[in-house]
């Protein structure tokens, strides 16, 4: 085996660079393929801000891509964020330069992944992201080698903690989103700007990815379906719950003869379904395919502890000096992908809806559905106390996404109906 | 990427190979790392059989050493199976001429490991196993790479489909061992001769591989302790059940200051958990690590599809020129354990036995284990009908292995106990 002594330079020292840089300083010799994984440059907005480890004697750099491009190492880290910026700039410098890149950044690969996975092969430089996505969970690594003997048909998944936290509490609490949220925050399980998390945006990006992974094609995030969970109600949750469902917010990616639908939606998965079952801050994946059929996995999605391990996997690999695509196919050769049309794209649904206490409702709203399309699985009107109207809950069969919509706007014109029908997807699990 | 063709010699033509030859004549150039994957020679034990895939136009090896040694192949692939005999013949010849090797072989390589990931690495020639285990869920990728920035502390699973169909399908149809294991055998999910699967050894072999990814440690296949599931009754399943537990054969490696423990055991494990859930020919994993915290994987552990896909996977990593060791540290590291002290090792315990029905049993039985050390957590006393005597099932809180042998032989002893304890462990999971 080597005994070469690889330089890392790292750029980003929030909670991931603390966690690497805490275990590349105990275990600098921890990659099998032999040599030594040493710090040899560092990078971050500020450099006096207290910190769990001593960066004093690190070579620093104020601008990261000086850091990218600095002779003096051998392997970029970035561990910046955002799809744009600095971290850009720094991860394409190093990829110009043939230099291995090893990121955590599932947005920089989301929206820009198909021109850097060709800029990293033209170079001949390795450009991996095992920390992007499901974190402490080898995701990439199952979907980019494992999975190449095979053919994927769908991946669905959890795929952001902060939101399985959340819909977690709210169910077990029976507590609203608003305090849930507020609490989280309070535990740094949610940001103090909790959008990417709880739009369902960090989902999709990841989604995103896993699908470029699994199917072959660039990774097309504009394409993405993406709702998040912030008008979850505790209503929604406790139907669901009698219906024999859990909500959770589900990023899923399916292939068809029409195309691929990539889609994070809040969707209500079987109580008894592994999905289901993975519940706080886990993550959870489920990845179909021909040959082999279902494989599950379960773990935690993020935290220093987990994402540096994956980090730290990925410079191993860079050490082994294994020569693959980006992606699962050569970036030349990635098609952007055919997204489906919503007249095709096919979901059972949950609707949920107030309506008028009074005579020829249920009569009014089932005729509405039927002249739309739409075939009933299972109703339920239940009346709650201290409310307007009475609510109705509904499941549908399976139904072209363009029929749905059509169908909830007719009911929204009912003059029974008394609020704009609130949708939540039966995942296809 | 590359553009070579690299060929390929497949000795061993059943289930593995059948699917193997059918996949890579549909896609020779499924690698994604450029370059084809060609067939060209095979062996078998019989040329004539009838196949799936025409093997007429391949060169044909009586010898599989020959075809290991020929210089018209650069990778050997070896599906004969068994620990001794020509498969580990031909996979030494292979590697002493620095060939790469990918075998599903684990009895090769739980018994003879250590010293074929030498001659592996002197010779520079990629070991890859990832059929071995698990079938089509990549859990020797995952041990060998993704943890390598985490220590492990333990694994545990259900590593053998075999018995994990036999077990579910008792419980689910209240039918004994015997009657579903030749209804096994007839349905092909259990062997003419089943000793391998039902005597629990190839779930050994399998967490021996395991437990030296895990632990850096030489694969110790002769300090595995070994217990199959040829002694399970119907009556425990359902006792088991009643105290809220499933019977699984949990394999399991567990890592700690007094040495490493590597066992088999038909267990019990608590319903709600991922392991009791996974039923039918499934099988399932759970690593704990340090950072990481635990990851779950479940999926189809055997089988032409899932295991030629796995064998492709690894015939894909050999193609991208990767170096690393075959297990997680150079061979010439590799320690063998300590195995754990039986009077270190500790459990929870069920026991079943019977009583006369007379008065004072009770009183003696928890005297005899207080006596003995043994803390009991739950005690279940039931008659049962046309029975003699009265089944008495208990569970224990952790106890040293040494200590529960005593007690047991204590219990047997009493003049009011009509047979030996049946002894389950609880599974640590």
């Amino acid at each position: 085996m080597s005994e070469k002594t690889w330089r890392i330079g790292v750029a980003g020292l929030g909670t991931v660079g603390a966690g690497l840089l805490t275990f590349l300083a105990d275990r600098p010799d921890f990659a099998p393929a032999g040599g030594r994984a040493v710090v040899t440059g560092v990078s971050a907005r500020s450099r006096s801000r207290p910190r769990p480890f001593d960066i004093s004697n690190l070579p620093w750099f104020d601008d990261p891509v000086a850091l990218a491009t600095s002779p003096d190492n051998d392997v970029f880290v970035e561990l910046i964020g955002g799809s744009d910026g600095p971290a850009k700039a720094a991860v394409e410098a190093a990829l110009k330069l043939g230099k291995p890149v090893v990121t955590a950044n599932k947005a920089l690969l989301a929206e820009h992944g198909a021109e850097l996975a060709v800029l990293a092969e033209a170079n001949g430089a390795p450009l991996v992201f095992e920390a992007a996505v499901m974190g402490g969970v080898p995701a990439v690594k199952m979907m980019r080698e494992a999975l190449v003997g095979d053919d994927v048909n769908s991946v669905a998944g959890i795929l952001n903690g902060t939101c399985n936290y959340i819909l977690t509490e709210m169910e077990q609490g029976g507590r609203p989103f608003a305090e849930v949220l507020a609490e989280a925050q309070r535990l740094g399980y949610a940001e103090a700007d909790p959008t990417m998390d709880v739009g369902g945006f960090d989902a999709a990006h990841k989604i995103t990815l896993l699908a470029a992974l699994a199917f072959g094609c660039a990774p097309n995030f504009a394409a993405a379906e993406i709702e998040g969970i912030d008008q979850i109600e505790l209503l929604d949750i406790k139907m669901a719950r009698d219906l024999g469902y859990r909500v959770k917010l589900v990023a899923s990616a399916d292939r068809s003869a029409d195309g691929v639908l990539v889609r994070v939606h809040p969707s209500l998965a079987p109580l008894s379904h592994p999905l289901a079952q993975a519940g706080g801050a886990l993550n959870a994946l489920f990845i179909e395919s021909q040959r082999i059929g279902r494989i599950f996995v379960q773990g935690p999605g993020a935290g220093a502890g987990p994402t540096a391990a994956a980090v730290a996997a990925d410079i191993a690999d860079v050490m082994t000096g294994a020569v693959r695509p980006v992606f699962q196919r050569p970036a030349t050769t990635l098609r952007p992908f055919t997204p489906v049309d919503p007249s095709k794209s096919m979901s059972r649904a949950y609707l949920r809806f107030l309506v008028k206490d009074e005579p020829g409702v249920i009569a009014a709203v089932s005729e509405t559905l039927a002249e739309a399309g739409v075939s009933i699985e299972s109703f339920l009107q239940k009346p709650v106390e201290n409310s307007e109207g009475v609510p109705i809950v509904l499941t549908t069969h399976a139904v072209a996404e363009s029929v749905l919509t059509a169908a909830i706007d007719r009911i929204a014109n009912l003059s029974s109906v008394l609020d704009r029908p609130r949708l939540l997807r039966i995942a296809r699990i």
